[in-house]
């Protein structure tokens, strides 16, 4: 049974997972916020304290990270910066492995072991949510790059001279489809969050004006956030279209809270990546729904081991 | 001593090269225009027919192609569609290895075999030519992708609603940065070509209005030309930056007529690499010309063979 860890801004999780990839046990905490790197890392203890059992601990954890160190900056989580979050978890698991990598990794992992990306050598895995991350398999195996970072696809150019993206750039893919971006371009357009999420996600006051709100509301008919909808969709078949010229792949799968929307993202996508992806070798990619939903940080965090062939290529 | 060959539009050649990647022997004939398969197949033969010692073939050849199958259609030899050139040359050279990759494939694989990406693991190699063409390696193996294809940087979209590509879709860069795409440009703004190559290369008239003599005329001051090479290196930048974002590069290397320019091309060039590459690990990125010269077609296509572990996996 191995140990898997998904460590977000919001949320800690934890499970005990199978050989074959079946989550048995999951334990959640609120992330501290606020805290310093001790209370943190306390949080983090006290949560897989009931698992010492473990074979093995596999970690998806928020970007940037010193990798394969495990040494963790994440974003919204500012009380960790160059964080050992591997080494501790060693001291904690005398003798077993212990292996962090970027939580979208570990997402396309997921769905490359198990899920909508299954069987395919290539396949590019995304995430459309407050951010858009992904991971990048080719020849059947996690490609990291020099540093890790591969597979960044949220920061591939769509829009140059665009707005301005968290990077530091402008136009990314990420500065125009993330959820926050699309909820401000509709709220400029006059949208107010309706009916809340159509997968009885949280959704209470003061949290409605979500990017999956948005979504909700478009897959319901309310025009600007169908408009919303489809100006994230362009932007993403875009960004696709550069992806399958320049890495030939066969799939990309799409998760994270905005891909709820169904048609009114997809179809937008589907459209402007025909128009772009022309070559002949690029028409056979299909975009597809990402298949395993809630645990899938963590199946992709357990796969970091569970099938370290494929996905771990550290030296 | 392996048999490599360079098969494009314009020139077919041949050459033997030593298992560290010295070119012995080069022997050039022009490509037969408006000839069927067989006269083609024919002049091919003909030159390489002094070479019947060779202990394997390794042949770059424009695309498209099936891959590995090695049937090819070249764009720019009509007389050629899905001819089946490695089971010709399988049978020409019976008992021995004949594999056939993209050309832009082999530039990269000898860029990063001999030349100027030599002991990185993640690079691109561009060729920027009258096409622009690359090649892809990710943890010190060449990618293929799903069909062979993966390096087609020439078709990430830089400039969205942009010039129409020969590929059908718009603003690719290949359709902004390709030599006749440049020279087109430059013409509408006035230019006329000057003084010919720095290198000595071809420059007789009516040859003259070529992406090369542009380049000269940049790196020589003329206004025009600069910037159009202007405008080519901002297009290039721009699709590196989302390369590296998406690949977590450490190098790529730009060869092709184009890259003559020097400073003209390579300024802009870093300058929108810098402005669009704003991730901590796409900073560490360096752009190098090609350091292979006219021999690196054969290079390549002998690295197929001779370094076949990292750039042939076929299975």
């Amino acid at each position: 049974m191995i140990l898997a860890i998904d460590v977000g801004g919001t949320k800690l999780a934890a499970g005990l997972v199978t050989p074959d990839g079946h989550v048995l046990e999951t334990r959640v905490a609120a992330t501290p916020q606020d805290a310093d790197a001790e209370r943190l890392w306390k949080a983090l203890e006290e949560l897989i304290a009931p698992m010492p059992e473990a074979e093995g601990v596999g970690v998806g954890c928020g970007g940037p990270m010193i990798w394969p160190d495990g040494r963790v900056s994440p974003l919204n989580i500012p009380g960790w910066r160059d964080f050992p979050l591997r080494e501790r978890l060693a001291a904690s698991f005398p003798g077993r492995t212990v292996r962090v990598h970027n939580d979208a990794v570990c997402l396309a992992a997921a769905e490359h072991w198990l899920g909508a990306g299954r069987g395919h050598a290539n396949m590019l895995g995304m995430v459309v949510s407050t951010g858009v991350g992904g991971g990048l398999v080719l020849g059947g195996r996690l490609v990291n790059g020099g540093t890790g970072n591969a597979g960044h696809i949220g920061h591939v150019v769509v829009e140059p001279g665009g707005p301005l993206c968290g990077c530091g750039g402008r136009g990314c893919l990420e500065a125009v489809a993330r959820g926050p971006a699309l909820v401000a371009w509709a709220q400029e357009q006059g949208w107010s969050p309706g009916h809340g999420p159509l997968d009885g996600g949280p959704y209470e006051e003061g949290r409605a004006v979500t990017g999956r709100g948005l979504a909700s509301d478009a897959l319901r008919g309310d025009p600007v956030a169908r408009a919303a909808m489809a100006r994230a969709g362009r932007a993403l078949g875009l960004a696709i279209a550069s992806a399958t010229h320049l890495c030939d792949l066969d799939v990309v799968t799409v998760g994270g809270g905005l891909s709820q929307a169904g048609a009114p993202l997809f179809g937008p996508l589907e459209e402007a990546l025909r128009a772009h992806a022309r070559m002949d070798f690029a028409r056979r990619l299909r975009v597809v729904p990402a298949a395993l939903g809630q645990s899938a940080g963590l199946v992709g965090a357990a796969a970091l081991i569970l099938a370290g062939d494929r996905y771990w290529d550290a030296i």
